[in-house]
């Protein structure tokens, strides 16, 4: 798609190809320098919230139909995460226009600040700020110790940008194998968080330590590892250990701490329940075989997010029968759906690769959701 | 031990309470400006070998009985490693000139460089480039990317200081709890090594991609960890994974890489051999599971190192039947011993912890440590 192209250099690493576009690093300063121009040059009005979200609109005042996404990308990851919704409501705009389409209600685009939580750890950070679901003197920090606010002085919510917007629809890349066809409607975001597992034992020289008077923390955690993958299992849910540091971090040592950060996703808040309770049971019960402790820690907890039922179905509709299904995946729509009627469409993912270089899809896909998404604008703003 | 005391505050972490004494770092400098002030305090000639280590000498010439240790530590390592024998060596030599005794042979004391390998991941470099087991244009990157020869440039080999070397003995704290008297001797440097493993899998989305679609690194690591273990007490060896490197390392994506590191030893190269290969053997058939892949590469080795053996029962005759055992780490004296006749004095470690804060010793075997090495030094100088 030439207008993702015209991006597609931005924040890329040469080695991995994957995009390192941090909220608020120069990569993704660009993007959003690249946004304004493009709005400018169809003539949008540019609105920013103080909280590092801005607004295109054509057209003033309630009843505001916004769609939009984000610029800022995982460690290494994908070009289509977010920019694809962005690049392709410039494109459906373009497109109502080249229908001579006049909107009776206002058509708004957003480009949200920070919602993958790549650097200051909380997802949706621009989206939370706008609705207030995050207090702006939130104490966040990033991987150099910079904080939240030395970046920005978050303006916190902006009820009047909120009673202006008449629903939110978000187009995304679909980020598993779940779409059979072209285009997509979300009907629910997955119940999710994040647990931190800290787990200690006795550091200890690797060389002299016999191995029975070792209180190897590595043991519990790797352990535990492979008992979330397992739970995960049984209980038909995601569970993930990407992170994790350890405490010396010394080949010739035994470490005194492994930390170690779960993702856990599921249909249902009591699966994601049972499955982290199991977990720390199992780890627990492994911790006092090896010596070790562990302490697990909620760090953020999602419920479910069902979306706007009525809107759902009446754009399943107009896209003549799209496929309806849930995602595992958190977005700034969700976010939003506690506010006004929220929607999703999802362009299809052919291998299901996500977070990650290898994302892709094809060009005639996302020019179908381009045009879907032109039909959901006109459809809703005429 | 106060002269122990005089150096405890130079380079200690408030927080845990062990060091950070990396070689060429300003704690590690401010330690060899200590020792250099020590040694013109007693008279001593002071020689430097251009790769980073420091002797002083009492006398010049050859068959010099050279004694000392180092000065660097592990990532939060204890008080005792390394300084205890440099400490030790100028406490042995204040005993002999009590004692008015007056050396026939030159008496040396050696502060090495990075004898940890914690810097620049290469265990006694110093003793290392100093007898040529290690070419001076070894490329080395510490972990901020700097090489070795940024911050020195190493002389290499010099066999004329090594010529006038009779026989070193280095005075180290034990490692373990093998020994129940206040001063031992060593046998044997057991046989050990490094290996790195490379664990690949496909990077993805924590929370969209299916369980059974996921090529997850961590978990082939995870078993690894675990197989290590399991091995290393079946071998009667020791196993440890304790340094790991993730990547992307994110909560909410599933890794593309995962690398590790085992440190093996033994009593025998087989025993060590056998443990490497099972370990491999498990890894990969792990990894064929996870539709994940392994790659394991020896970083260094290390033959089992025999002390020389007359020396050896010398001593131990000398100190009224001290025990006598092998230890699992490596030494200077390790390096040494393969030009020179090389022996080595262990302290009583009462909790056999090592590499990590609680390090400990007592005062009373402390000095029991500096007459025994005394001892031995005035044995061997007359």
């Amino acid at each position: 798609m030439r207008l993702l192209d015209e991006i597609a250099g931005i924040g890329r690493d040469p080695v991995t190809g994957g995009y390192l576009r941090y909220a608020w690093t120069p990569p993704e300063l660009q993007l959003r320098e690249w946004f304004r121009d493009q709005a400018r040059g169809r003539s949008l009005d540019i609105e920013e919230d103080g909280n590092g979200n801005i607004f295109a609109f054509w057209g003033y005042g309630s009843g505001t139909i916004l769609t939009g996404s984000h610029f800022d990308s995982v460690p290494h990851g994908g070009a289509f995460d977010g920019p694809l919704g962005i690049v392709s409501a410039l494109l459906a705009l373009d497109l109502l226009r080249e229908r001579g389409f006049e909107p009776r209600k206002p058509i708004g685009i957003a480009a949200f600040a920070e919602e993958e939580g790549s650097r200051f750890g909380l997802a949706c950070l621009g989206s939370r700020l706008l609705t207030g679901a995050v207090d702006p003197s939130v104490r966040l920090v990033d991987h150099d110790g910079i904080a939240l606010q030395e970046v920005l002085t978050p303006a916190g919510k902006r009820q009047d940008i909120l009673d202006r917007i008449g629903c939110y629809i978000e187009l995304h890349i679909e980020q598993g194998r779940a779409l059979d066809k072209p285009v997509g409607v979300a009907s629910a975001i997955w119940p999710h968080g994040r647990w931190r597992l800290d787990f200690t034992g006795e550091p200890n020289h690797a060389g002299t330590t016999l191995m029975s008077d070792r209180r190897d923390p590595m043991l519990t955690f790797a352990f535990t590892v492979l008992a979330a993958n397992k739970e995960a299992r049984l209980h038909g849910a995601h569970a993930t250990i990407g992170r994790v540091a350890v405490t010396p971090n010394a080949t010739n040592a035994i470490p005194s701490n492994v930390t170690a950060w779960l993702d856990a996703r599921a249909a249902t808040t009591e699966t994601v329940e049972d499955l982290v309770k199991e977990v720390e049971a199992k780890a627990t019960e492994r911790a006092a075989r090896d010596g070790t402790h562990v302490i697990m820690t909620a760090e953020s907890i999602s419920p479910e997010t069902a979306f706007d039922t009525e809107l759902r179905d009446r754009i399943a509709a107009l896209l003549g029968g799209a496929p309806i299904l849930p995602t595992g995946a958190g977005h700034d729509a969700g976010v939003l759906s506690a506010h006004v009627p929220t929607a999703m469409l999802f362009v299809r993912n052919p291998t299901g690769v996500s977070h990650s270089p290898g994302e892709h899809t094809t060009d005639e896909d996302c020019e179908a959701g381009v045009v879907a998404l032109a039909d959901v604008l006109q459809e809703l703003a005429c």
